[in-house]
Parts: structure tokens; sequence; C-alpha cells
């Protein structure tokens, strides 16, 4: 379906008060939202969507090699759970009891020795899926139930996946010269621009109930988050490309507020979003988000986002004591406009 | 107090059916019962007291070094976690949520890498514990909370402890030598039999909740377990051995069904009692039981318990398929006996 024809609309939704927050416009239980992405930028865009909707799913990458993820995913034939358990720690219950739950599963364990730096969480969600056979899924669920989660949380994928980048050399003398980096943190810090990027397996099993919540979805969000590590990867599967290409929902795009280093350096919004472009296969962008404070040139972007046939919403998402960081409450209002407009 | 003169019985209570649980006679919430011992010993004795109390407090050794808690103590600045993982297992509520999590807790991490053979549960209660600045009965409460806890787990002292042996060597040629072992997993690993046993620190701090659970019971429980490293150490704390002796509750001594390799090889169930004897301090002994058919000489130990103004108590208090394991209904029928014996 194509919307080239539809008005580019820039919109500047007032910021909603912190004790009233933003009320879904689509029933009772507010639109059906899947979220793409993982770590703290996933976090951020549960955090928001959290605030509209009890219909809400988190599909989360499963490329993660560093830290406790790395080591674990190396020492025990489970998915990285770093990721996983981040959007777990993002839909905890507001009460104080699942709070505290959440406060344990995200705490790093101290030390030097062997159990240094791993999140309590990992370990809780790597133990289940072990008393489970393997099943993540299930893990995922004994969890949610632990944390009075508002939404589900799924990998993006049923097997670990690695991500292959070839990345072009930033040496002045050697322009053209590019190296084939794998691992997320190996390309997070490889100096030089990200020519192309895959996952390996190259079509990796998706479990049956992501195909399903992408499929009846209202809305499902992009980013914010690491650009190539975090948000890229659910369009480098396939099945999972095919899944979000065939879905009737809005696909909104989150622009990160600011560039992120090793990985998305010196880039614009819009260098953000053309690097999305180039990987969206069939995939329809419906709305682009964006923080009118962090985009200087405002008609490169616009042009980018009409470009696509999708609509620019310029509002201020950034927390007003953090540029670097958005506001669940604000996002929460730029992500109401774009359920709300019909 | 002597109970030197009271009259020795010999009870053989009849085997309660597992799906009626013998009835408390003290009051709707049952007695008020602290059970001291660890590991499988007391999850024992934790299985048959819930059946008749829900005023219920086991006091853990916090001694072993051995496994999981002997790297996780050696890694970080808490109290060895395992046993006082068990005790919160065997109180976990029936309810299927608080048995999956108990199960969760239980469940010890595969591979062959650095997480290998580490209970989930050692590993949320060293979380915890960190998150509340090291107060391990704070943690403990947050993991009762969560396991739907039909009583408390408290540890036996505040700061990890190391048991430190004169082991008698076993060499025909030479059955003087003695040996001075430390540390909980070498003394039951040396062949030999312990002539002494202490703890280090000699005088560790007792938590105020333990001091109080004991000064306030109706009924105190040592045993069964391995006898020393899960029974004796309580009593070579003073701290815990002044409360002991100070407290009005009735103590009962829980023999073990078999000698345990490495600990007490061949050791009958009076020589178990007559090592006990030797540690007592000031504590009087109200009640013995032992497993009927565990006992060969029934006149020998019937004269140990006499010796020191107790009552022994046979009954059938193996499980009917395991001599080694104490059935939970049929030790509660015998526990249910000597706190119902005004």
């Amino acid at each position: 379906m194509s919307d080239a024809g539809r008005p580019v609309r820039i919109a500047v939704p007032p910021p909603v008060p912190a004790a009233r927050p933003a009320r879904a416009p689509l029933g009772p239980d507010g639109p059906r939202v899947v979220a793409l992405g993982g770590g703290h930028g996933l976090a951020a865009s549960l955090a928001a969507w959290r605030l509209l909707t009890s219909t809400l799913t988190a599909v989360v990458t499963v490329a993660d090699d560093g830290g406790s993820s790395g080591r674990i995913r190396r020492e025990l034939p489970v998915l990285p759970p770093g990721d996983l358990r981040m959007a777990l720690a993002a839909l905890a219950g507001d009460e104080p009891r699942t709070q505290a739950m959440a406060a344990l599963l995200q705490h790093r364990i101290g030390g030097e020795g062997a159990l240094a730096g791993h999140p309590v969480g990992n370990l809780m969600l790597t133990g289940w899926t072990e008393l489970h056979q393997g099943d993540t899924v299930r893990a995922l669920r004994s969890l949610e139930d632990l944390l009075g989660s508002v939404g589900r949380v799924l990998p993006m994928a049923d097997v670990p996946l690695d991500l292959v980048a070839t990345v072009a050399s930033v040496d002045p003398d050697d322009p053209r010269e590019t190296r084939r980096i794998r691992g997320q943190v190996a390309i997070a810090s490889t100096p030089g621009r990200v020519r192309e990027i895959h996952v390996s397996p190259a079509d990796p099993p998706v479990h049956p109930d992501v195909l399903a919540a992408i499929a009846e979805a209202d809305v499902i969000t992009l980013g914010p988050g690491s650009w190539y590590t975090s948000v890229l990867p659910h369009l480098l599967v396939p099945r999972l490309r095919a899944a979000l290409a065939a879905s009737p929902a809005r696909v909104v795009v989150v622009l990160n507020l600011e560039p992120q280093p090793g990985e998305t350096d010196g880039f614009s919004p819009q260098e953000h979003l053309r690097v999305l472009l180039g990987h969206l296969g069939g995939v329809s962008l419906h709305t682009v988000i964006a923080d009118a404070a962090a985009v200087v040139d405002r008609r490169g972007l616009l042009s980018a986002v009409q470009g696509c046939g999708a609509e620019l919403v310029l509002a201020p998402v950034a927390a007003p004591d953090d540029a670097a960081r958005h506001d669940p409450h604000r996002l929460a209002a730029a992500l109401a406009s774009v359920v709300g407009a019909r």
C-alpha cells in the first residue's frame, strides 16, 4: 500500500503532565501495539506505550554478544538475555512488589569474580529457560507473571543471532577499503561507517506469537535505540520483515535524539532515516517521529520523510532535563497523536 | 532446669495419612517453632513442621564453603546462600505460582562454564543482599514474600563462618595422631573421627530476630542433618547457645536415619546423641526422636536419652519407600506427640 499521496503533517502535540497520562483513543485497552527494538531505546518506547495501552508486545533483538549476555550465550545454549530482561523491567507493574522485582532483575552482581556484572534477571531468565527445556517464550511468561507485566516480551528470533557488517575504513589514505566485522560489540567498537549489515543465520526461525502480534497490531514502532544493533536487526530477519510488510498496522519510526558513538557518529536524523529506508524491503512507513529540538535541517528531514510517503511528527519528545533521553509522557503524547490520526 | 526425674516414654504414634496432616494442638496458628539446621536435613524438618504450625522460623547454618555457596562466599562479602535457599524452598507456599518459584530457586544452571552449578536462588539471594546493602535478613524477607513462605528463614550468624575441626587419624599405626582441618568441605572429606570442632570467628554476631524467635519459641528442634556441619554448628555459636539455654522452649533432637559418609561413618543413633551432648553447654533436651527401625540397640539409646533427662520417642518417621529420608507426615506425627505432651 502506498501512502505517497497523503499530506505531510508537522505536529507538535502539547506535553502531557506526568500525573495524567495521555489516554488511548482505541477502545478500553488501547491500541494493539508492537514495539521493536532493544536496550535502553526499547525501554524508552515501552515506557511511553504503557501509558497508552495494555495490549503491548515488545519484540526484542537477540543479537547481543557483549557483557553479561555475551558471557551467557558463550556458556549456554540460550538466547542472549540482556535485552529481553531490560524490556521485562520496563514493563513491570507499578506496585511496590513488582517494582522491587524489576530492581532485582536489573541489579548487577558486584565484585570482580565469575559472577561480577551479571544482572540477576539475566540469570533468572537463563535458569527459567533451562527449567522449561529451552523454551524462552515460556520462561518470559513466567517472568512476566512475576513482574505483573503490563505487556508481553518476545524474542525477535528463536535462535541467538550474530550481526555481520561491512565497515568502510576511516583511514583517509584508503577510503574504499572495507572490513567484514562479526558481532555486535565488534561492530559498535570498530571505527568507520557501516556499509552493509546482515544477520547470521540469514533466515532464523521466528516464534508464532511474534508473527501473530505483528499481524494483529494497530501500530508498530521501530526505534529509538542503537541504530545498527537494536533497530535495524529486526528488518534483517526475513520472516520478521515479511510479517511487517504484510501487517495492516501503522509502522512508526521514532528517531534517536542524538548520534551514537561507534555506530552513527555524526549522523543527522535524516541519515538515520536513510539507513533505515535502505533496509525496509516491502515495509511501508506511516509516521516518523523526531524531536523538534534535535532536528537542525527540518527541510532535509521533511524531504526524506516525504520521499517514502510517510508523515513527519516533530514534537518535544526529549526529557526536559536530559536532551539525550526520551521523556515517557512526551513520547506518549506524540505516539497518541499518531494513533488518533485516522 | 533438670528434667532428670521425668519418666521416659517410648511412643509410637500412628502414621498420619498424607491427605490429612496432623493438627497442631497449640492455638489456631500452631506452636511457635524454631527449627535449627541446614541442608536436606533442615528441609525435612521444615516439611514436617509446616504441617503443624504457621509460626515457624528456620535458623540456618552459614558455615558452608563448598559448591555454589563456597564459590559465592569467596567471590563476594555475603553469607553462603545455599542452606538459606534450601530452607526458603522448603517453606514455599503450596500454590502453583509459589511452587514454581521454589523450583526456580532450586534449579542449578547447566553447562560447564562460570555459572554452571549455581542454583538460581543462590544468585537471587546474593543479588537481593547486595541491593539491600548487605542486609541478608531483609533479602530473605523479599524472597519469603516472593515464595508466599509459610515461615521465616534466618541465618544462624550475621557473618560467614568457618568450621575448624580436630580430626583423629584413621591410620592404625598411629591412632593418636590428629589433624586440624578448616572448612566444611575439608572436614566432610577427611577420613577419621572428629575429636573437636569449633567455629571461626569464635563468637560471631547473631541477628536480634534469631534471638527473639528462640526466646519466644514453644519448641526448638535440632536435626536431622549432617551432624558436624549442619546440626552441631548452632551449638558452637556462643550467643546462640546462650539463647537456647535461656529459652523456655522444649528442645527436641531429631536423630538421623543413618550415618553420613565422611562425617559420622558407622555412628549409631546413640553415638550421634553422645556427640551432641558433648556440645550442649547449658541447653536441656526435652525429647529425642528416633526412627524405630533405624535403632538397633534400643536399650543403649534409651540409656543415653535417660542420662540427659530427656524423653525418647521411637516412631516410624522414615519414608515408607526410602529408609534414608524422613517422611514429612510421619515426622509431623512424631513432633505433634511432643508438642501435645504437656
